[in-house]
């Protein structure tokens, strides 16, 4: 296939176009072998739970041996790709709380964010007067630690939702107990035998992703801010044009923070620079990819040298010296591609071995030094550079990233009229929303899925939305494709944002696109709508608020249509999940979630249509929301 | 296929014949249509992980879209299966765990075997010295359920296996941490984009494994024991002809004792044996299957109905009132076929809802008075019972049953030489070993396969082993088999076992083949081989003693493969799991497994070639044992 049918991204097009040349395998070769998907599996209704099957579910076929149907099947496959999802970002999240465990004014890692901590600490009735705040940290992240495992009750953070949508929680009874333990019960539960009733098996589902929305996510974006700072706005650059011929190159790929944050203290170190100069780079550049690249660059602006479906593309431009990762999103291919070129493929955590790669452990006890050889390896392996084969390909855009609940607060503060409102509320926020100078607001999240062309579907809804004054919040990689395709730069707003978006942009001193983080950190666009709706004495499900996942391919992303859905927030997605061979499973999803949980999925594989649906969708909100706000203010006013 | 051709079991055929005969779909039929099965689902190398796929192994397609090969791609499925085991093991222990938190003197829920609460309580550091017990069972289940989620440190369990075998674990790095997170470390790791390595994989998921075997199985039994009593010998039947003409049959099916131990109190109950009568039968007759079957067997001679391929046929009987049901194992096919008899198919637990059943949540709270309800359901269904519907067949067999680890010590303190040993020992069982009396000893556990004929392997490998001279020990449907096919009646010996064991079962005072318990009871299996290598003072992979699964099915069997196989036990298996499409995953799991944990898997279809190589085997190891005896022999002449 053309490389034009494959991306938008121009850079990336070249890429593929030097691979084929130099017989380079990429993904999107092995794109052309999977054309014809094993239709049970795409279905949902292939069952391999247990040893007598796989069972297929067709019209000759109807059951499978154990009389599990089409229903069944696709639940059980469906809740334990939420149970995957929930177990990525909560493991992620146990370790920034082993992370925060281990903090220590002389050590490695140390507090950052000082009142962050002192706030989670009096939310979770920690002592903190006089006390030293490392004693704080570390009994703050015990009972992080204890969320995992807890013999009794229920999460701490869904009591910062807004009341109404706590109650709607406890009714429906999907509030989660501690987060392994979902995860564990939903694997008991789609073992052979247990939970044959689609209704169940989708709600266990919610259950177990509010255990990682307002669970393990949540911890994770708290604790990493405590530990590394909490973000504020500040200048990068994304795609593969970052790179830099006369630098050492090395890309950060993967997920948690704890790592990335030593390799950026690393590649500053005095001795590892001169090094670099010594073996003739002049200096050490590093590149964040996936959700590290997000993490590394709303703290530290480091740039963005691309997103999922770049990370072969990367090692492809000849120019890179090392790639490390550590888990989550990684493609094993990178070991035969690293073979091609003289790239350093180094995996760095036991959860994640990759055969074929350099494994040098990373360990927290003792961070710094093994971030320190890391970087070495990358450097002394410049001199293995073969300059013929490199290309780095010469598009790149700026970008205005790091944009946390409190810098965005921060941000909106600018427009507070100081003698008549308060600083540091969502007040403007809401008041644009009401207004409708801006019709809504939508997170855009998620992966790159090679079902589709790579990027079309975030960067067409994007426009699309921006266009219709509905501002964008987003992370993941689906930040990554904001910011290379010029969506987070200062002009943005201007170039393709409604009068009404363009104007706020303008005011509040903010791109039309703001970038939140990375996956963990959706629990940040979770805080800003629960703030926004307790700040109106409304439920998180009666703003013009969506979430849109356009383009997602992992459990994770499952995990998270779940728990945003489940927070009463309606969600859009442009790949089906395997869920269409089951009648029940598309209902509930689609439909009757909404009496349950005031939210559901819309899938739709055309995003321009799918623009345009949740564009419609949105104004349809909008009628309630502003029916919602006179009520409110006749309230008010009869008080 | 003639019903000949599917069970060995004649009732099980004439049932079967039924069903046909009467329209009723059962899974002997649904069987035809799946008699070619996927290849690549056999093979383990259909990747369904995230949503870009399915992706397939094949020749032209050799790796996944991400580049996993087949050997990542059976790694990630075959440990998914462990942590589903694990899973279900475990939180049918954290139920218990809750349940000994609930005990009190005057609720539903006693301690029935203080002595071993005790010995549980020394192990575990809880003062005793005067405190009420009841005081020390609750803190107890506190440090149970902490075992589930502690953030720190590796399981408790493990230290009571012998010290060798405790130093390999270490140094394989295969000490479990909590249970709860081995399984989200599983699934996390498993997700796309982690580990992407064929030794990495199978490593975790022996991990994992251990977090069931030494793990929830262990808590499983113990806090059982406790609180329903440690079995002890008792004579029961085996065989749907246990089902009773004249009285209302109750089905139990499942796992957990906390429901089926109040079932039976609840049967017991004067009003509700009253109102059977005003119904027009002559009494309440409860018979077990499957898991729960052998729960309540052990512990109250219950009669045991059949096994986890009789569980339609019961129903097909005609004369069944309830099938009462909670976790695991449990086909959702029973509902079709309640539906064609009168049969009420009661589910009870909100992790195992079922579409088509009556659902009555059963409470530990609350315990007697739901298994009331529940029981008197029953009864009033006696009434439209279809006489013309109802063929019981005449098959059964007598069984002693109940041979906890402590009945078993018991027994052989039958053959002790009082003036010159201690009671209460192994000695006796370790004599014969080393004396070659007996040739060595097989658990034979694990379920029903509709790959090969019902019961066939289970009971072609017993009886091979028996004859032999090998002793057999067996749980879960393996014990069922046992039961039904006359192996754990007082002949059996006479019958079928070869001259060493005969003379064994005839002193001891048992049969050939001893009924330990339910699927999580196999840990009593590691109790009784870690005794035997402690009172040796050698590791439990220098005995010689095997592990065998001939007809295994659920993702627990493939658990508990892997925790034998990690506790140095050879295992050996009649259905091969879906590993085969990666050579690494083979050669680790068949071979190398040796050096690392002096244990491998051994597979063949052919229940007597299985049981050839099996028997050729342990001959094999007694050479090393034999050696290693005179070695200590020698060591201690020398001391």
């Amino acid at each position: 296939m053309d490389e034009k049918m494959l991306t938008i991204d121009l850079n990336s097009q070249k890429m593929i176009a030097k691979a084929r040349e130099e017989g380079v395998e990429t993904m999107y070769d092995r794109k052309e072998g999977f054309k014809a998907q094993c239709g049970f599996g795409l279905q949902g209704v292939c069952c391999r739970i247990c040893g007598m099957g796989p069972c297929r579910i067709s019209p000759k076929t109807p059951r499978g041996l154990c009389g599990a149907d089409e229903h069944t099947i696709v639940g059980r496959n469906f809740a334990r790709m939420v149970a995957g999802g929930t177990a990525a970002h909560s493991d992620h999240a146990r370790d920034i709380a082993h992370t925060l465990a281990l903090a220590d004014p002389n050590g490695n890692y140390k507090i950052r964010d000082e009142a962050k901590l002192i706030t989670l600490a009096k939310e979770w009735d920690v002592e903190t007067e006089g006390r030293d705040i490392y004693d704080v940290a570390h009994e703050v992240a015990e009972i992080a630690l204890m969320e995992f495992g807890k013999p009794f009750g229920t999460l701490r953070f869904i009591k910062n939702a807004p009341e109404p949508r706590q109650k709607i929680w406890k009714e429906y009874a999907i509030e989660p107990r501690a987060i392994d333990r979902e995860i564990a019960t939903i694997m008991h539960s789609t073992h052979i035998g247990c939970t044959g009733d689609i209704d169940s098996l989708i709600h266990m589902s919610l259950r177990t992703s509010m255990a990682d929305g307002w669970g393990g996510s949540m911890i994770g974006t708290r604790l990493s801010d405590i530990l590394f700072g909490t973000p504020v706005p500040r200048r990068t650059e994304a795609n593969l044009a970052v790179l830099e011929e006369n630098k050492v190159n090395i890309i950060l790929h993967g997920h948690e923070p704890a790592l990335s944050e030593m390799i950026v203290l690393a590649s500053e170190e005095p001795d590892l620079v001169a090094l670099a100069k010594e073996v003739g780079a002049d200096g050490i550049n590093l590149a964040g990819m996936c959700c590290t690249g997000n993490e590394i660059t709303m703290r530290h602006g480091v740039k963005i040298a691309g997103d999922f479906h770049q990370q072969e593309l990367a090692i492809i431009t000849g120019a890179v010296e090392a790639v490390i990762v550590d888990v989550q999103c990684i493609f094993p291919a990178l070991a035969r591609v690293a073979d091609c070129y003289h790239t350093k493929f180094v995996t760095t955590s036991p959860k994640a071995k990759i055969t074929g790669s350099t494994y040098i452990e990373f360990r927290e006890e003792q961070a710094l030094d093994d971030a320190k050889a890391i970087v070495k390896e990358a450097i002394l392996n410049f001199k293995n550079r073969d300059k013929s084969k490199v290309l780095i390909p010469e598009l790149k855009s700026g970008a205005t990233v790091g944009y946390s609940v409190e810098a965005v607060v921060n941000q909106l503060d600018r427009v507070v009229n100081s003698h008549i409102d308060p600083a540091g509320t969502v007040k403007p926020l809401t008041d644009c929303l009401k207004s409708g100078v801006l019709r809504g607001a939508a997170g855009v999240v998620g992966c790159n899925n090679a079902k589709g062309v790579s990027n079309e579907a975030h960067v067409t809804i994007m426009k699309e939305l921006i266009k219709n004054d509905i501002i964008v919040v987003t992370t993941g990689c689906g930040a990554s494709a904001a910011a290379k395709f010029g969506l987070m730069e200062s002009d943005a707003a201007e170039k393709y944002a409604g009068k009404g978006l363009a104007t706020v942009c303008k005011l509040v001193g903010i791109p039309p696109v703001l970038h939140m983080g990375s996956c963990v950190d959706i629990s940040r666009i979770l805080d800003l709508v629960g703030a926004a709706a307790n700040y109106l004495d409304m439920d998180m499900c009666d703003l013009p608020v969506v979430g849109i996942a356009p383009e997602w391919m992992s459990e994770k992303a499952v995990a998270i249509g779940c728990y945003v859905v489940a927070s009463g927030i309606d969600t859009y997605l442009g790949i089906m999940p395997p869920i269409a061979g089951s009648s029940r499973a598309v209902d509930i999803l689609t439909s009757e979630l909404k009496d349950k949980v005031g939210a559901t999925f819309t899938v739709n594989t055309n995003p321009k249509e799918l623009a345009a649906t949740i564009i419609e969708d949105i104004e349809k909100k909008r009628v309630h929301f502003e029916a919602l706000v006179e009520e409110k203010m006749a309230e008010k006013a009869e008080a």
